[in-house]
């Protein structure tokens, strides 16, 4: 016997007939002698409806009404996901956030979970229910109704789940696992079986989006087992696990993330010397627009240097016109910039150990013609930035020269 | 400065425009010094939507949850009225039920309110916040949600202004305050500027619904001065005063109430004996049927007797099934009944001390051919069973012969 955390998020409870699916699912899960907590979003198209009656009356919602008002999305469907569960014979209770103090810190929209008061759902499953949870929820000290932001449902699951010391943390979506890469630009790519919480990390930051990566970094902190599933099929999902669990030994590639959002920016001709980084990025900083890449090379006169990084392609402009004034400043002598470029990533724990990884894939890249703009690398990933219409080519082209589509 | 707590219904809050509507009236309330705390019921609509959700999937939904789904109705309401206050300037702050610890008992789906912690609300009125409450829900004492039922904001409004000793209580609705009687049937009605707790008791049982009865009795109860006002209109309602306030010297006479939903069972020649009365009602009050009126007059034999009395035209079928095996054990001669009656009541605490005041009923009935085919009296109220063809010319002949048209 286990005790088993599932998530089921908007789509998998969007209608009567889904919620009644879900409970099916539950009671077989219970049925073969398991201990179930399960946690809810909204019902999908809820979470936008209450936004746009607030936007209605304030264009920016006071943050603390805000979450009165959101959170009435998940604490529908725990009733209706109770009531469900009850009419096929399981036994269940349903709890808000608040009810199982769920406790977060005071900042409303973006809460992060502090501490979890298990004591009130162990008595619940000890009695044989089930009990279903609000996700994306919780309560200040000031009793407060607080919301984790969105998809902060998979990170109230997880933190559940830790709390509880679950077995596993299962995560039902409307993808049956995490795949190679995105199956809409290669057809042959593979679900994978497991893959490490490092790798995951990466592939979600990179545009994966199949789990929020808060509760990636959650789980991975508090050494919950994490399971993606398919919550309209059956099938054993991804599960996500532990490094110290994998032979590394193999030159293990996990899979290949990418990211079309990304704008690149160049400073040319910069004087090289102390603090001319941070007065390039402090005013961008200031602006609120997030970093993503930072290259900067050598000297080759030893007296200026070039400096790029790249933004979301949506704060392109406004960078672009507070580096030109930076620019201006430092006597630098040009701007430049793109924003029709993509950033294509190869995940994997393997690359650790094994120095030609790297070269193999800038052939497989020059192999096709693609030419290479900038490269940043990190222990288990490497990243390169090209010009947009190279995408899908160069997605197949790493695909197929790590064998990604053969199982491992 | 007063302290007000204000109480608006669905109608009143059915969209945005309606609770920009209420924000504004509000705030005029505020600008005047006053101190506000606001009552809201859910959106018009809102609540059957969610029954309606629930009922999909059972239909006798788990009352527990039933009470977790409802609630949200009201919860969507205290979070945009807060904004919408905030918008108009006037800062604000929502509360639910639970967070104001409004401790209800048990009974889901018809809870009792036990006790309210006015605390957290007197701080923030105190720091100059408008403070907005869900009505119609609380919270037992393990920290479920429960409702106290339909109309059950009305209640909450008055045991909030109970426990914050409010000033006045006013209850935003549809009408503009309490009518001598329906001004459907008869156009002359006349808005009451005044009406004791025990008229409005007797109006609101015999089917002015105005206001929940229960809520008019917990402001009997704790003395909070109650007033009903139209949130669509300006106006000083009508206001719910007590007993002793208002001079019982004049013949006053406040309204006309009927009820047009009950039907009359009688059973003839039924012995004469201890203990049979009890034997009559006990088996329909077994089948959980509420009787209204019960009238049994002397033996004009001394041997037996005649018993009428009224149900819900609803229950007469199974009352007339459940009488007549009675009336058969008992040895009656016959059991009759009629569904087609009405019953019109006069209301008034001018009756206490005035004798003259049934005959004259009973005279201005006869004069219009009226027959009575039963009476019953409280201190304050004689009600006359008629045939429902009367029911219109009735209401009418005694709107006139007490002169209820002209104020008093």
């Amino acid at each position: 016997m286990a005790l088993i955390v599932q998530k089921y998020g908007g789509t998998s409870v969007g209608s009567i007939e889904r919620i009644r699916a879900v409970a099916e699912r539950v009671k077989r899960w219970r049925d073969r002698g398991h201990q179930l907590v399960v946690v809810v979003s909204a019902m999908s198209g809820e979470t936008d409806r209450l936004l746009n009656l607030a936007k209605q009356i304030q264009p920016c919602p006071d943050p603390r009404e805000l979450d009165v008002l959101l959170s009435t999305g998940e604490q529908v469907t725990i009733a209706l996901l109770s009531m469900a569960l009850a009419a096929c014979g399981c036994p269940a209770r349903s709890y808000t956030g608040a009810q199982v103090h769920i406790l977060t810190d005071n900042v409303h929209n973006k809460a992060r979970i502090r501490d979890i008061d298990a004591a009130r759902v162990r008595a619940d499953l000890d009695a044989g229910r089930v009990v279903v949870i609000a996700g994306f929820q919780g309560v200040n000290e000031q009793g407060d109704i607080t919301t984790l932001g969105r998809g902060g449902s998979d990170t109230s699951a997880v933190a559940i789940a830790a709390a509880l010391k679950a077995d596993e943390c299962q995560i039902y979506t409307d993808v049956d696992g995490v795949y190679t890469t995105d199956p809409r630009i290669e057809p042959r790519a593979r679900k994978l079986d497991r893959i490490t919480f490092e790798e995951m990390l990466e592939m979600a930051s990179l545009g994966s989006k199949v789990l929020q990566i808060r509760s990636v970094e959650f789980a991975g902190k508090y050494r919950v087992p994490l399971r993606v599933l398919s919550s309209f099929d059956e099938g054993e999902g991804t599960l996500i696990t532990f490094d110290e669990d994998n032979p590394v030994e193999n030159a293990k590639i996990s899979g290949i993330a990418f990211n079309r959002d990304e704008a690149k920016l160049t400073v040319l001709g910069v004087p090289d010397q102390p603090g001319v980084a941070y007065q390039i990025l402090g005013p961008i900083a200031e602006a609120n627009i997030e970093v993503d890449m930072i290259v900067q090379n050598v000297a080759p006169d030893g007296q200026t240097t070039d400096f790029t990084f790249t933004v979301h392609r949506n704060d392109y402009p406004q960078a672009l016109a507070i580096l030109r004034k930076t620019a201006n400043c430092l006597g630098a002598r040009e701007v430049t910039g793109d924003a029709t470029i993509v950033k294509i990533s190869l995940v994997g724990v393997g690359m650790r150990s094994h120095a030609g990884i790297a070269s193999r894939m800038f052939a497989a890249l020059a192999k096709e013609g693609i030419n290479i703009r900038m490269i940043s690398t990190s222990e288990i990933k490497i990243s390169v930035v090209v010009d947009e219409k190279y995408l899908e080519l160069g997605v197949r082209a790493l695909h197929a020269a790590f064998g990604l589509d053969r199982p491992s």
